[in-house]
């Protein structure tokens, strides 16, 4: 797994004192074979779209994919580990799964105060 | 890891009209030690709660548990792999995290039409 901070700010806050707003932070992640094969044995979720290439050509995405939850484990990464990062628990998770993530793609998660 | 399926029905239906309202389906994990740290590793989330006691039994929550999103990516599982089964693609998810999951804690997943 490839990880590159392109912001980040200072961290371990445990008050949101702390914080201002407009204040963000992202980070960057190319999302790998191993992390999507890693992330089906882990959730259980063994859909082939995600794992047998000639499976996923015969779909309408052409290539394997990523899965949803795998992109959007990277926002509870970039809450958890990094910004606000140590302590934080978060609570609630609104997801639109937008466009397809193919094997090599990269993905910038960004948060916002 | 430990997958046992409490409930499923026929697999890899592709139509909408194959689905009854009322129908339904579960699977029911143990979340292990090891699924945590896996978790982690492909997430990038090394939140110390879920991978270091010592702190963990410093927070409110006493033991180390597990990243709320890897419990949501059962529900991935479920959707993608048993009920509706090969082909699903989702598109949105609520997640909000009610409480803590501990390790060693059974997660059962349903899904309703």
């Amino acid at each position: 797994m490839h990880v590159r901070d392109t912001e980040s700010t200072r961290q371990g806050r445990d008050c949101l004192e702390k914080f201002s707003v407009g204040e963000t932070a992202s980070l960057t992640r190319v999302v790998t074979a191993q992390d999507v094969e890693a992330f089906a044995r882990v959730s259980g979720d063994d859909n082939p779209v995600h794992l047998d290439e000639a499976y996923a050509a015969s779909t309408r995405f052409k290539k394997r994919i990523a899965h949803g939850m795998l992109t959007a484990s990277y926002i509870s990464a970039l809450l958890g580990s990094r910004f606000p990062g140590r302590g934080t628990i978060y609570l609630k998770q609104e997801l639109a799964f937008l466009r397809p993530v193919y094997l090599g793609d990269t993905i910038e998660v960004r948060a916002t105060v």
